[in-house]
């Protein structure tokens, strides 16, 4: 790839002697740079092509990392890393995986968070500038934030608090009016009458809240972004800037579908036809459930806080399940009080929301749900231990989630399990119910599940032994076979394997039982240790004989360290598990 | 007391054959009993003053509990409860305690939720009109928001979401320009613009999300609030009301002294003279050290999202400080992810956060600032079991923050040892601190602590003794002497008394010690078991001889149940301790 003007930018100071001219001619090198790369390793491919200007213009401008730029989600800093001395993760095909995805202050002095999770810029710059005025710093700083983002709570108390700095902070709103799906809410209403009136309509969401507003019309359009970025630099208040662009940028299919095209596998750009129909997976079972069950009660409502493509909600799903469905936008605090509410005023709701992102909600899950014992459904996708990158672990949800008084907390193991637990949840009254989804593969018996679980915490003997019980928890139970299969091969034991289904409670009088004829017992929850499933079984087994090894993720957030690593970190394979066990018998 | 017109309403129905000047004499009659009331029990004033002729409208016009008024915070339901049937609990001294504070839908259909957290109503409020479209009926769905609860995230997401319902809900901003404390952010000065033009501006933050806006001068005004709200009965699409009202009308030192008596202690009002300067507690040691440390170190910033009196952050400390303090407003996630980016940027935070109120913000605990590992200090006051509310309960924290990976929370004894705490941790810049600050009587040793906190995870063996060992933390390391005495005095045990001082680490060499010459360790937390630090060690002992016994609360949600009881329910007396223990000998 012919890079001539790349070639001569290594550091963002390099951009300054550069021509509007050739800075245009860089922004298609980066382009072709991104799509090259993004194809062969996958990533996030939309939210870079459009922000390619405004980057370029951005450290033409400005000064990093002086003048501190933070990019919310940080899903978008590609060409920001290829401008600060790291365009070798991109041109080398050797280096494509040297440097992560997101902002990463570990990789260069132009990253000042790590960042995954949206909605956090703006607080996070207010803090940025706050700590520079009290120690009489004079550096710009700046927030990214997508429109997507906005709808974040945490943005809005940023806005809010940011507005009234009384000092120098850029706020930076990218407006591609896409969030990962489509946009939801009142606000973009907003946004789109700012952008048909160039910026002119008196009603403005962000004058409201006191800001110098100023908008830009094409984001794309360098001299323009660079005359209003240098109308702000130095400035010596609250400034907002309202830059319209367009999401997938240059690359005509994602400009056409912005969704698809947000983040992509290796791959997808060479693929010449339609996907086949994607096999059976937990999303797919989820929204067949779904649509069998709003056409026998019409009160059933799926929701997704803008990320339906977790939960498996394909666009046909969407478009088909009408009233039954609805985006609320990327609003887990609200999502969570209107399935509470929803609940309360006899409707079913069943809310899906990854594991990483449930983290959002707490105390919507605590007090507008738990407290209130209304009957919602969540369901939490991809909770489990994971080779991802660290702003998006899926290990945490189960200390977050079981240790809430009143929810109950399901783990299935089989597609046979989660769909009567499904079912039974959206029947019930009785309780707010999460499920933590399976994940990976689908599992199926072929047998329907007949267990009624409104007879809570009742473990279930899958096989009957004895010295040693097994509990595997959720996506762990098959690693409970394999430890099962390794005892009795390595250590002549038939041990015990019980499938605890309920995370959140604690089964006395089989728990109790084991002690007769048990000598370890041996818990197994794919998420980390600490506040989760196996501390409470130690802990009932405290006051006993009873040996309790517990197994799981240690409390720390490894970052992209691949899963066959973190089993062996964690003695996750059925040898580990044996050779521990072996230890205390 | 005379009560005319409120012996004759016993149900919202009655209103509606009152006229305006009976409804006038009524709202008299109710502002005198919540006066009498309020000074004898405590509670908030200030709210409910506020809001009697607003309720008494609401009641007129709309039709409750067919039609559902949803009260954020709900701290302002009294003129609401007195309405709806539950008089007596203001009228009869004996039934004072009858009802709470809050909304609760275990007295009454007309209590929609239990609510103590600000920010929810809109989302709920939300929730209750989609399950209404979903079944088909046709009430009026109406949330009643305070302009303080505004600036939450959760408020935000359930307005941006609200707007674009496509059916029947009301939203009443009751404005009174204030908080608890003082209201911070861009929005309130939307709101004054909004104010001083009779609701006639055209930048105007409600219209911007896409509502329907009507204003209302005088929300003391009977005849004008029954208008305006007769005009959106039934209406068939969002609709916002923004009401200006007097915090505290009708009783002048309220009105004068708005903070003060948003909440008013038993017999406040008798008082003729001036408080005493108050005793020394944990939030006087907290400004004392954080004025002394300013004037050191001009980097440090003391935070409160708008709670500033829970932390001890008296008027005078916050006038003198100056940039050295910022309220923030009701905005946790923001205050959070701000005290990160200050930390990043090289200031000295210090965010004070009620521990109920901690549990707002889980994700930028996790995201923005232990992910990032920036050296932000964060005080939670008041974590302990107690006779609160169940929705202020104050005994989730531990399991809350304990388990997030790069923490340091720690739970000091003594004055000596918080304040050597604080001051490491606001020194160091290797890792986000958490402090419990000791709740109730300040316990000092006259001693300086100075112990380096830098060296993690040390636990400090107070008494050696042998057989048992007791782990006390933080508040209940009070407790470990007197169980350390009462195993003395009733089974000749010389047990050892360890001070843990880090919730989030275990001191494995020291643990690993007490199997030698210890059969039993005893844990005691002032927080709930599930998910806590007794959990860790018993984990940690699972493979040992060693026996753990767990002392804590249960998992459930106690409402406003007496501490002593607690206490009994959850064996946390040195008797039922020393016989549990004995159990296990």
């Amino acid at each position: 790839m012919t890079l001539n003007i790349l070639d001569k930018v290594n550091k963002p100071e390099d951009l300054k002697s550069l021509s509007i001219a050739e800075m245009n001619l860089l922004a298609e090198e980066i382009r072709k740079l991104i799509l090259t790369k993004v194809n062969a390793t996958g990533g996030h491919l939309g939210p870079n092509l459009g922000i390619v200007e405004a980057t370029i213009a951005l450290h033409y401008v400005f000064s990093s990392p002086a003048d501190k730029i933070v990019f919310d989600v940080s899903h978008q800093c590609y060409p920001h890393k290829i401008l600060t001395g790291r365009k070798e993760g991109f041109t080398n095909p050797e280096k494509y995986l040297k440097y992560t995805g997101y902002t990463a202050p570990e990789e260069s002095p132009h990253d000042l968070f790590k960042v995954g999770h949206t909605s956090t810029s703006v607080s996070l710059a207010a803090g940025l500038a706050k700590g520079r005025d009290l120690r009489g710093g004079k550096e710009n700083v700046i927030a990214l934030i997508g429109d997507g983002s906005l709808s974040g709570g945490e943005a809005f108390e940023g806005l809010d608090n940011a507005a009234v700095l009384g000092s120098n902070i850029i706020i930076i709103v990218n407006d591609n009016d896409m969030s990962i799906a489509k946009n939801h809410g009142g606000l973009y209403n907003n946004l789109k009458i700012l952008r048909d009136t160039n910026g002119k309509a008196e009603c403005n969401f962000f004058k409201s809240l006191g800001f110098e507003y100023h908008y830009i019309d094409d984001g794309h359009d360098i001299q323009k972004l660079i005359k209003t970025f240098e109308a702000v630099k130095d400035i010596n208040h609250p400034v907002l800037i309202h830059m319209h662009t367009i999401k997938g940028k240059g690359f005509e299919a994602a400009e056409l579908d912005k969704e698809h095209y947000h983040w992509i596998v290796p791959g997808e750009l060479d693929k010449k036809e339609e996907k086949a129909a994607a096999a059976e997976d937990y999303g797919s079972i989820t929204i067949d459930y779904i649509e069998k069950k709003y056409r026998q009660d019409s009160s059933v409502i799926a929701i997704s806080p803008a990320t339906p493509a977790v939960s498996g909600f394909t666009n046909e799903f969407r478009n088909k399940a009408g009233i039954h469905y609805t985006d609320v936008g990327i609003a887990e605090e609200h999502a969570v009080a209107f399935a509470s509410g929803i609940a309360k005023n006899g409707g079913k709701p069943v809310l899906a929301v990854m594991s990483s992102f449930i983290q959002r909600t707490y105390d919507q899950l605590s007090q507008d749900l738990a407290l209130n014992n209304n009957p919602a459904t969540i369901l939490v996708f991809w909770g489990s231990i994971s080779g991802a990158d660290a702003t998006h672990l899926t290990m945490f949800d189960i200390p977050l989630i079981c240790n809430i008084p009143n929810i109950v907390y399901l783990a299935p193991t089989t597609k046979e399990e989660y769909l009567r637990m499904l079912d039974w949840s959206v029947v019930q009254n009785s309780y707010p119910v999460v499920i933590r989804v399976p994940c990976g593969e689908v599992i199926s018996t072929g047998i329907a599940d007949a267990t009624d679980y409104s007879i809570l915490n009742k473990y279930k003997t899958e096989e009957q032994g004895s010295d040693v019980a097994i509990l595997g928890l959720g996506n762990f139970f098959n690693l409970g076979k394999k430890v099962k299969k390794a005892l009795a091969d390595k250590l002549g034991i038939n041990a015990t394997l019980i499938n605890p289904r309920f995370i959140t409670g604690i089964d006395e009088e089989l728990l109790a039982s084991l002690k007769t004829n048990h000598r370890v017992v041996i818990t197994l929850e794919d998420g980390i240790l600490d506040g989760g499933f196996g501390e409470k079984i130690a802990r009932f087994y405290g006051n006993s004989d009873m040996k309790v090894l517990n197994f799981g993720a240690k409390k720390e957030f490894p970052d992209r360290v691949p899963l066959e690593e973190l089993y062996e970190r964690y003695h996750l394979t059925p040898e580990l598990i044996v050779e521990d066990t072996k230890a205390c018998l």
